[in-house]
């Protein structure tokens, strides 16, 4: 896995009870995971999008996850996960995230995230505000493909 | 959605702890009513796949999640979730599902699943053995894109 | 289990991610199974708590679990959970529950449960409304005990 | 709270999926909290009792649970939790744990547990080997109060 391209890094440890009837990590999980070290990111870059996904008075929702599992991971594990915005469209948002076993780098698996801005009333798609697309591209120094509308939302 | 490729239904309740901060279901527990349900559709097919995902001396592992959210399901709805295996290649299965409000019709979410038939020592992909391939055959009734090896397995 | 006190069932079925690394449900989800059933009962009875444990202006907020676990569930398993309300004092509700298995009256577990009304912003307790304290006579034919505050709230 | 008679402590950090409609840690989630901690006192001590509860050809069945709950944990919180054993029986070991916000000293809950030593065919109790006796009163330097049983086990 190559992990030059990520900036942000949020370690989990796997807890005894995420372990599933086969011994391992149950690939639901792995979902969860991958928000938790997301939600890190949108806090650490400074987007303030807090913990409910609301961002003022706009909803962010989950519009799809795409997750690839390549290794299992099992109890007391100690996972590293990799999480960037690869692309900011008019309405969307677009991370990846990559999550490999700590020290020993075992690739674990893979998330692409799409985030949708919905007005909170009619759950219709709003534009992303600028101020997000500037904390990104500065957070991502150029690696993100940044949409600018020609409006300033 | 085109629910007339479906032979296999599967119906399940929202439960009050499975809602999030938003109060709409988590994005994470769609993908545990998918699996629930595909649980079920290898059941029901006679697959003789059991809940640990054992098949004899054979592990099946998942390899891949594809989810879209189309509509949030909140407390205490009524879900119909429809599945069906859509190929078999040499060591995979390719599932497919849609969710519905049940009576309403309305599209919740659809999931991709790929699961590998592995080794449960080595974790080595191994053939998906002839017996599925009938049993999907069957129970699809041509609707699955089913490769057959030229050597009996 | 002497279930004749009982007047309120619940119906569920054990879900296989609900099953742990020993091949059974896991115990923290018998404490879900029984808020499932909890929040049913003060639906049909008619309390008007919602999901999110809201009720009017006031908070209600769980004080107490006590679970005795004599049989494990496994998976599939379809379980029937008998909830009452055996008290209601100044500011707290207690609910007691059994679970059996369906058909086959195999005692699961059992769950005393605590609730305390609160005041949503400063969190100290408030009286239990009136209200609730006549519904849950009425439902529960006499077999609560019920303390009535000698001042009307 | 009074945690000068634990020796033992574990932290763990709420994650965002925890949180529930209220807006703080769900009830069920403490009861998963303490268990971690439990399983890592099992380990830290030397008992040797694997994340499955099997130890040897035994299997250690959770029989009964009590949290008392204190004040809310939310999002991102720190908690530290405090685990010990208090006593060992016959077949029966009791846990007792408390659960602070790191570094603030909020009581957030409390939580005893009896857990039964079973045989894993029969599933009858069985008594606790005198190997665990001998590490728990080593580790606990005389806190917890230890059945001797007169016949060597």
């Amino acid at each position: 896995m190559d992990i030059s391209q990520y900036k942000h890094k949020y370690q989990i440890k796997v807890r005894n009870y995420e372990i599933d009837w086969q011994g391992i990590v149950h690939n639901g999980n792995y979902l969860l995971y991958f928000e938790v070290a997301r939600v890190n990111y949108f806090k650490d870059t400074g987007m303030e999008i807090d913990e409910r996904s609301i961002s003022g008075n706009t909803k962010i929702v989950v519009a799809r996850n795409e997750l690839d599992y390549f290794n299992p991971a099992t109890y007391d594990d100690l996972l590293d996960i990799y999480t960037r915005i690869t692309a900011i469209n008019n309405s969307s948002i677009r991370c990846e995230a990559e999550m490999v076993l700590t020290e020993k780098n075992i690739p674990i698996a893979k998330c692409i995230t799409i985030h949708v801005w919905v007005d909170p009333v009619s759950n219709k798609p709003v534009p992303v505000p600028n101020y997000y697309r500037k904390k990104i591209q500065e957070f991502e120094e150029g690696r993100a493909a940044i949409l600018w509308p020609s409006v300033e939302v």
